[in-house]
């Protein structure tokens, strides 16, 4: 099985098929390809969430602002998964989770890879199982497509999802032995990282968190790990009370409701609107969550 | 085959394909995941307009307001086919359809369930030939998915179409025998209904109308039976004179017509334009249709 | 293999689905059914570019603003591939490049159907291999769906997607024996065309070009060679100068660039940004390309 996602809308994901489509009759799973454009950080939030559901499989992910520079294209196994995308970042986290390095909502117990802030190599992959390991692609190596009609492959520098990332993630599928054995794969021991951030819930009152995604419905889906919300009746984001609730219906609709969302962390919603309008809160926002003592209620 | 129908958008889908994928390989089809959100009524139209087309299937749907609260899954059988959402009237009417207990058009003939504005659950099913069958879902007997990377399961109160309706519809697509050998269904007499409004048409000068859809095109799709239109060449609607086609082309670009449509009602359309906006119609909308008399034209 | 292409949006492609999963077990594979809508030109561009990068198959179009006129319904063989839509233009472009009459960039050396401007039926196909032939549909010969809980077929005149094409498709794809073995298939010599303006490129300073399309990141693709940048660092846009890249990155995010899109054309950019804003260009607006002297620079 061979998923996909990607950042392109429409229609050049279908490209994308027809490559693999024409090298593997294995099944194609569109994850989604409007994933936040050009946003690495909060697709890989959504892959991290996304791909652990999926049974072993080569996921090929293109959410490349880089595209045509010399960034990498890397391919990444990651337990019984394989990941194909570009060295940006967009596939660590849910590597990680894959790997089961990372569990949800807990402090990132991996090293692998590098911090795309500074962009550096420094850190070498050091997992003793070899359940996470990283490979550079030498792009020279991959069948660039011949579509019908032209005597000749057309690469381009704009759209590797067609061009690098497809034939690679055919050629990953279609493998006969382990990656090793794939003479255009070389072992990575930096690739970029993209590491989302976590929490500090050391200081009970007060957490300092910060919004990892809002999902189609609203939702604002923070790093705050759930657990937080344990037994509390209502807490204060930037200041404002909000009721906890075990779910949207706890509250009447239109009003304001603290839960832990499906991914397992503390999500501030509204039931049958807007949560990011009503909150005021967007991507990247960091806001204060306080715990209203009950004795205050 | 399992048929996937939500709400959610976009990438919420994903994570219930994984399921599914997970524990059977049979195809998965995309029915639509932008069904017009938490809209029970119009999203059960849209399901009985399109689900009769396809194959004897599993027909996964949710669009489920009430998600975390006490209502029910449900699994129905209707016919050839199995359906599995939430018991919030949006299967009802594609499972009568499926079942062979509902014509286009016109009025409704079977006796499952109770009406959706009492919530009540005073009737039983009765149609004899056990073609049509409601079952409750015991969740406790589910198998909730556990993720990669996690050492349990992590059951939601906000996404149960990826931890209660996605593991039914692969435990119902994978069973061995009839819908009454899995433990966990057990018979249901009365679940929530939905009733899409059937236009009175005794009156044939003036009929009072409904607005169950609006399509993408803009196509304001009524409750009112085509054949109404029989032989007319003019319509009012609500008190403006709209001619009667064949299709959209029987007026000029930017025209107003009125015709059947593709689900067997009248329309309000516009040639190459959207009928909503100029008939000012929206969903659950009332308005007044008389044939304007030959004489008169 | 089918492929499905539509402007339909949602929900009714998967109409169209059913119809096909209900007579053939064959993959079908979504090409994109947000093409632009009701625009024959721009969709049978992105067809063109799409669909050579399939395996063969059978390729179902429904971009079809003349539905339920007496417009035919056709199939057009393409070199392995088969195509199948409305007699409006859509297929050609894409048969002809399928058939390997027509190379990226190049002027047009097929002799397939007439312009759409005229509609007229006047040339004849005569590609001595006959790897390019199109045939008018008997849609009576068609099995007409018949929904489960209908007791007849319920063919319309606004859906020829499910009710017409889909079931053409099926039949198409299932057939044993060439296409001029299907009773309902005739042969058809001038089918309605579409040609997709070609930049005159023989005054090699200024190119009066023109926008064949805006992708979904606003880069606008044109219908000017990309050679025409060969070695260039700069040109003039409508007056503006722009720079030359190799990729989207060339420049600062926020700033302009051409470039040789994936598509081998020209296309108007902005790094991270709206090429179509920046360039103030739509689909088929013309504009003049200068190349800037080296001296100049």
């Amino acid at each position: 099985m061979i998923t996909l996602a990607s950042d392109f809308g429409s229609p050049y994901p279908a490209a994308m098929k027809g490559v693999l489509s024409s090298r593997t009759d294995v099944r194609l799973v569109d994850i989604s390809h409007d994933l936040p454009r050009g946003d690495v950080r909060t697709s890989a939030f959504w892959l991290r969430e996304t791909l652990p559901y999926f049974p072993p499989a080569t996921h090929l992910v293109v959410v490349d602002p880089g595209v045509g520079t010399d960034r990498r294209a890397i391919v990444v196994r990651a337990g019984d998964h394989v990941l194909v995308g570009p060295d940006n970042g967009v596939l660590l986290p849910a590597a990680r989770r894959l790997a089961g390095l990372e569990e949800t909502g807990s402090s990132d117990g991996s090293n692998l890879g590098t911090t795309s802030d500074d962009g550096a190599l420094e850190e070498t992959l050091s997992n003793d199982d070899g359940s996470l390991e990283a490979f550079a692609v030498d792009e020279s190596g991959l069948e660039t497509p011949v579509p019908s009609g032209h005597h000749e492959a057309t690469g381009s520098t704009t759209f590797h999802g067609r061009d690098v990332f497809a034939p690679a993630a055919a050629a990953v599928e279609t493998r006969n032995g382990p990656l090793e054995t794939l003479p255009w794969l070389s072992r990575l021991t930096g690739p970029v990282d993209c590491r989302l951030p976590v929490a500090d819930v050391s200081e009970p009152i007060a957490v300092a968190g910060e919004v990892l995604a809002v999902d189609d419905f609203g939702n604002v889906i923070t790093n705050v790990p759930g657990d937080v919300l344990e037994e509390a009746r209502n807490v204060r984001v930037n200041g404002d009370r909000v009721p906890v609730g075990e779910t949207f219906a706890t509250v009447a609709p239109g009003e304001q409701v603290a839960l832990v969302g499906s991914h397992g962390y503390v999500e501030f919603d509204v039931n049958d609107g807007r949560g990011d309008d009503a909150f005021g809160l967007a991507v990247g926002d960091e806001f204060v969550l306080e715990r209203v003592p009950p004795v205050d209620e």
